[in-house]
């Protein structure tokens, strides 16, 4: 029967969005010999009067996804890219407001960090990519207001000690043992939205948050001895709420990379975590861990999952 | 100020959940020489009265992501998995049930599907892993009543002709050139959701109607003479609304994989199409279009975003 | 002392190549409404005279890899792409007859599959992409003589019994169990080295060698009872030797892509292998297996170690 | 013919290795409240007398690659972490040692770096990742002599300037002009080897060496005035072999990650890159250079394809 009826009611649509995703531009600044960079990950995304293009085809209303993308670089030269922040703010803006049928932008950055290298000859224009975490952002305007999510993905972080897990349920599928002295590795994926909505308010100064934001992470990650994950995870959260009066919410998404101890018994080995201890890495399974930290009485709006943002 | 001051408004906590994510389990059943086998990779998250294990680190509440890891292997032999759907409730259920604190369990699945080797020799256990798209569903449970999501990702498809982009608006960063005949490639990732949500309701034919939608939206993709990748979007979700009765709503997000004509003019060539033509297959930037197609009265309910399930 | 003095030796430039490196080319023919696709990516690497390059700077002997990149799409256009060899073969002669610093050209292509979409329209252009393993070939030429070496990778093979593992050393680090009945599960890489060498010589028909060395992978691994997978190795490469006159040499790499049965007896139940049984893949560590196996009096020339061509 | 004939020469068995790969391994230790840590992944490969295990199946030569896997734990406990190469010396002389069938060892480690979070807390146990390269080695010991190759990967560096390309070659499929100021930017993949090769030598101190050619490679990159990429590489190896006594070959392999100028020339903008520009970065396809750098006199041994070690 479901294969072959036709239903009383027909498909419609709803939610749509498009542009042009992962545009790589890397903008350089020259201050005499002393070079700077900004290496960005830029994808648009716009939505509004689309119906048409849906249902018959017509282009009318569209604003190539070429043509976001030659923005994206445009304007990496006219304006600069200050943080990626701003540089979003600006790319949002400008679709919003000169294309009558685009009602809401969307602009995600990824942001990756280099070092100078340290050298003994002329200029300082030679750089390392420093791997450690994606910084990213996400820009929302609907021509009125202004949302601001930004975070990092990617930050690996590990304590030795100063971990237990031990009180929890116990039912007819539970045989692990309690552990009183483990290791609390992760890959911290976050995400914080400011209370900055409107151009009248003040911007924060959005380098500067960054920095103190994953400051805060780092240090609550590694000052906090952990009953739980959920536990350090919370820690994390608050001290963010805590400190930074820009950020209204955050979301993290912790990762539980088990470190094993190694049963070293059967070659007459102790392997005792007090003595300096051996582990295996695990890859899969993990355990998996996700809360959102508010400032009282602000409206939770991050997605519950976050996606690759 | 930000740096120093302590808010009015304490940190609270908002929406949780936790589990033992990518436990990959696989089940052979043995029907005498022949042998069938699911090779599965299932996530389970689990939310309820989880404030303690935030604010103090207490785990009284807390049944261990290790109980769900191998909740999920005893489940695979004591019931087998008929389908990943089916599998995903039997969990969903038993957590939300046998777990008083727990009040909301989310099981997500990916499946990977594997054929059968073709050789002379006795029994039927040689099998080699089909590497086309991945099968996904999520099973939401609250006690009460059921969401199932179902999908797929990383199925690519292509058009060597029967599409066109033309007619688009075209503002100051516009340079894109109209296109008569293009290919139009994509990498499909979508989502659908059924109608069933109570177990007063007979449930779906999970595998069958898994097979049928797939094959709808790979005809219409191949049937559609598109004008622009949101009507050849638009035309597979309604596809699937207008066959499929069980499904009450779709969502795709297709990147447009750009392959170029190549320029081969300063070499004497002409790349035209209609004489059969040279592409580069681009990597980014990519196009990105997304949309959510509804039967008609019903809500929208999957996440505007497609995450990793 | 290593860190300041001078040595007497001074450096000196070794073996080099160059060349661009994964040009991804898609070229369509159309015979009437059926389209046909051919979807590679191809790698050029060139060596010569290229001391001065290295030492000075001096480029007067340097092709610009963009040309080579050029060339490739040049050649897809105006000789077709009848096979990735014949394609590689084309390109190794050009680059090496028709530059004099150039002594010798490798060519290294990927080739990906692609179904054809059933459906009710018209014409036949839409095509899925199969996931099924990548095919490989890596074509050297040195003005003289050819040396061709296919192959494939990424393909996941698995037998659900007949594999034994048993009766091997116990040293006092060993704490594995006999196996009777196990699941053999590998992830396939193959190269396998052509006779061919001349072009006095008439050229094997490539495509069909491919599809039957292919068959001979599979069928010779779901044949084999299996008493170590090195054993399953040697004959899967014996058979293609025996059976393809026109290959000389083959190299296989095979992880052991444990799968291991799970302990349910905790909670009370038995997880038999000749029931039906419940596995853990693992990802990491795996076995890792590899060998050559050569036709009787032949020299071996594909290296031990299969990089990533 | 090919298909259907036996070949009068049969199939034989050539090199062959076998071993556990990817044993993740985190060794702690504890200097009072002051933690160390090393984060290797080791790959073991045995070679000797196999030709049973393969042409018959008989394991009594076989010791299980679970076992080599249990070594690599126990070792890490018993003698400690040192450095990656001495803890490889270690594995490989305990299984050519230790195991009458067994000729060579060959171990394969992987180290990846972290560095301390700076806090106020308590203890000195709380680590990031760095993201930086991977660093490399591989050590090989057949009962006699050492060859040790150390090296990196995914060491990605740019010069913003300082980069010329021009001169070269032009051919019928030339269309790329030449270039007085570009972006230089690769990701390095190096490997070198070193001297040592008898117990009776000393060895040399392999942490300091590490950081030294790692400093030597930046810094060469860094100050070096580049015509070509080949031109760096050759400086980059060179600066190794100068500085480094310990070290008698360099293998470098840099893909050159095209940055290229947009044309911003339709925006009424100048891209001049005198003024501080505006790059796509490209992603495929790529320039890809590969040399080796030598010691007066030694022979090369690293081979010319970098493998995934």
């Amino acid at each position: 029967m479901t294969d072959t009826s036709r239903p009383a009611r027909p498909a419609v649509l709803g939610q749509n969005q498009y542009g042009k995703a992962e545009n790589r531009v890397v903008r350089v600044t020259r201050d005499g010999a002393t070079h700077h960079i900004k290496d960005l990950n830029v994808s648009v995304s716009l939505s509004g009067d689309m119906e048409e293009v849906h249902y018959s085809g017509s282009n009318a209303n569209v604003l190539p996804t070429d043509t976001t993308k030659n923005t994206v670089y445009a304007f990496a030269k006219e304006h600069g890219i200050e943080s990626a922040e701003q540089f979003g703010i600006h790319l949002a803006r400008h679709f919003v407001s000169s294309q009558e049928p685009i009602h809401r932008a969307r602009i995600r950055i990824e942001e990756y960090a280099w070092e100078r290298i340290e050298h003994s000859g002329k200029g300082a224009h030679s750089f390392a990519r420093q791997g450690r975490e994606t910084r990213l952002t996400q820009i929302t305007f609907d021509g009125t207001s202004w949302e601001v999510v930004s975070g990092l993905k990617d930050l690996v972080v590990m304590n030795t000690t100063d971990s237990e897990f031990r009180g929890y349920v116990k039912d007819a599928y539970t045989t692990l043992k309690e552990a009183r002295d483990r290791i609390l590795a992760t890959r911290v994926s976050g995400r914080w939205r400011f209370g900055w909505t409107d151009d009248a308010q003040q911007a924060p100064d959005w380098e500067r948050s960054y920095e103190q934001t994953r400051k805060h992470l780092l240090q609550a990650f590694a000052e906090t001895y952990s009953l739980s994950l959920q536990q350090t995870l919370y820690q994390m959260g608050a001290r963010i709420i805590d400190h930074r009066d820009e950020i209204d919410e955050v979301r993290l998404s912790l990762p539980n990379q088990h470190h094993f101890l190694v049963d070293l018994e059967p070659f007459g080995l102790e392997n005792d975590t007090a003595d300096g201890a051996v582990y295996f890495a695990a890859d899969r399974p993990y355990g998996l861990i996700e809360a959102t930290i508010l400032r009282d009485g602000c409206q939770a709006r991050i997605p519950v999952d976050l996606s690759n943002l």
